[in-house]
């Protein structure tokens, strides 16, 4: 069950890249011909690229593949290659060679070389993986190359998400148009069976990898980084951005305040479809943390609001339990003065001056709480730094989903 | 739902120390007379103490009181009252002056003066605290008194705890026989609706309180601190020692290992004990950390485990899922090296060597984890320091309790 997926405006084509699916039966044989389960995101010319990776310490190959290659080839990335139903973790020295195999099964059908690819895998861990499957099917990847493949690219690395997210956008700059169109996958704030968060997001917007790298890390912490709320980081989480401007001839920008400004909101857009999808979740609910020193530490009172089970089960019941919400700030870490800290939920005064607001009534709580979708506001007190984190709730779901199910 | 609680053998006297109760009705009026809400526990002579408090940032009025006392007092503390029902906290301006005053009311129960007295309270927070109501009742804990009333007292600390826990020990070092009694009330690991851990441990053994304070802290992390595994730490947690013996007129120990020694299991027991109690915990599971670079650094390794809710589920769904372990121990934040790992459910080798063990079946892991009790063996091959953690599982009547009912 999703929280108000919202419908999807198709997206856009972005100049310079095709975008192709393959049925391999990645998963189980049966399931080829009967779902998409590989995507071959492909640069008509060399691309200017990004990434930014899991923190675990446990990094699927592709993972480590795939910084190895930007470390050398950030300005010279032809083609991503991802597949969904096999995360290749787990696996010991195969995974290594098996992680080379894609690439390189990648690189052929895009036709391209393979320290020209980038690769991300997604799905079940500990199963050896199919890599004859996949180059038996590879080549309809290449067969079904087209700059308007992009949803089908989106459904291709879906896992146990209910529904396909992408978004589009289109900036102007210095009178010249560019645009972004990302696709992302993942089954919720709670990453449930260590299920991957996966996005790509390809730009015409000539940026060169220098600017990208630190940009790509800001946008992520304002976005993904925003909704991985419990710390159970995949070994495989990637987020890739390929910019083909240059290659395509342009100059390079000279100002990417705007770009860096639109590709923030997509990627937040595509976060917030990853909560919505949360497994189980029943409630959205943005948490806005301001008045903090810097905004790290507002984005870590946030977190520690967002991963609390006592605040989320306090959600999924739509009980106003304001003392657990301040009790998750005091957890935080963060060196808050408790006489100093505001709580609202949307528009309704809860806590100030360390002290229940006089005419807060239980009531009021509650009618926010019982929402779909409602707003937690903190304000520290101590500065002018803020950020928001969107979380979902914990629910009998999550727990059946979690407990009673291998996938 | 308790996990296998012990049938607990009577709690022993301890030479200087008699114990309390009353029924106060603190968390509402029909509940006087129905059951025992407040205990005292008096210092026959002056005490030597010690305490380890809640890092939680909002701390109740009772924690700040208690610290401020010690500060000042520790050779020289007399009672410890204590009540359920209503944890006096979130309660601004107020908070204090309740705080003091049942201190007052307790150190007149006691005959002893104010600033002899530690006090500890539980409960519901935000809601005003009945100072009346207890000024009322107090003298029942006065008239009860005894050495022999500890059990009692265990009861009345009690909030959702579905059976009450104590444990004693005797030691006997230099030819002198000392005792040992501690009580303890939580409702488990995860602590509901911020309902505190608090233990209140009374001994004979003659240890000066510069010597207790220290050895408090290190028995507290390798006991308290190895349960309390999802950050949602309490703002009232308390853990109080008192030593009656130098009182006693018993010379100070020249050597307190094996006094350390026996406090620390005693501990253990009252630590597992609540995790045995934790809410809708139908496993109980050890998790050792052997191989780590620092004791510390295990125990991080330990709670990472313990905290992520995709391995309570797992446990909960008695699957063997190792990916999700070996994840979470790579989002510990420790240095590991993920090829050095080996992974053991009870003696069944998973994992080894970066990879999973190629004798492991997941009939082995699933017939460990199907089990009510089991434990998880973690080498991290770095170097000899350990930790041990324990927890419990995360099931649908986790949810119920926190997300349905407002305790």
């Amino acid at each position: 069950m999703a929280i108000n997926p919202p419908v999807l405006n198709a997206p856009l084509a972005v100049p310079g890249f095709r975008v192709g699916t393959a049925s391999c039966g990645v998963k189980s044989p049966a399931l080829k011909g009967k779902r998409q389960d590989l995507a071959l995101i492909v640069g008509d010319v060399p691309c200017h690229a990004a990434g930014v990776f899991t923190k675990n310490r446990f990094r699927a190959a592709c993972v480590r593949h795939g910084e190895a290659t930007l470390s050398t080839q950030a300005e010279n990335v032809r083609a991503i290659v991802a597949n969904s139903g096999n995360a290749n973790a787990g696996l010991g020295e195969m995974e290594t060679v098996w992680a080379r195999n894609l690439i390189e099964a990648g690189a052929e059908a895009a036709g391209v070389a393979a320290d020209q690819v980038l690769s991300a895998s997604t799905g079940v861990i500990g199963t050896p993986f199919p890599i004859d499957r996949i180059r038996a099917s590879v080549h309809e990847a290449t067969d079904s190359l087209s700059a308007d493949h992009w949803e089908q690219a989106a459904h291709a690395i879906r896992t146990t998400d209910t529904f396909a997210k992408w978004s589009s956008a289109v900036v102007s700059i210095d009178g010249q148009s560019y645009t972004l169109t990302g696709i992302a996958k993942g089954s919720g704030m709670i990453h449930p069976n260590m299920a991957t968060m996966l996005a790509f997001v390809a730009t015409d917007a000539p940026i060169s990898a220098d600017v990208l790298a630190p940009m790509l890390r800001r946008v992520a912490d304002r976005s993904f980084n925003c909704i991985s709320v419990d710390g159970d980081t995949s070994t495989n989480d990637t987020m890739y951005l390929l910019s083909s401007g240059i290659g395509l001839g342009h100059a390079p920008l000279s100002e990417t305040a705007v770009f860096e400004q639109a590709l923030t909101e997509l990627c937040i857009e595509l976060a917030q479809l990853i909560v919505r999808d949360g497994e189980g979740v029943t409630k959205f609910v943005t948490i806005e943390v301001s008045g903090a020193a810097t905004e790290a530490e507002a984005r870590t009172v946030g977190r520690a609001v967002a991963v609390s089970p006592l605040v989320k089960t306090a959600f999924a019941g739509s009980d106003a339990n304001w003392g657990r919400i301040l009790s998750a700030v005091g957890n935080s870490g963060v060196a808050i003065d408790t006489n100093r800290i505001t709580l609202r939920a949307d528009d309704v005064l809860m806590f100030e001056n360390g002290n229940i607001h006089p005419e807060y009534s239980d009531e009021q709580g509650m009618a926010v709480f019982r929402q779909p979708e409602f707003s937690i506001s903190l304000d520290l007190g101590m500065g002018s730094e803020s950020a928001v984190v969107w979380t979902g709730d914990l629910t009998h779901d999550y727990i059946t989903i979690n407990a009673e199910y291998r996938t």
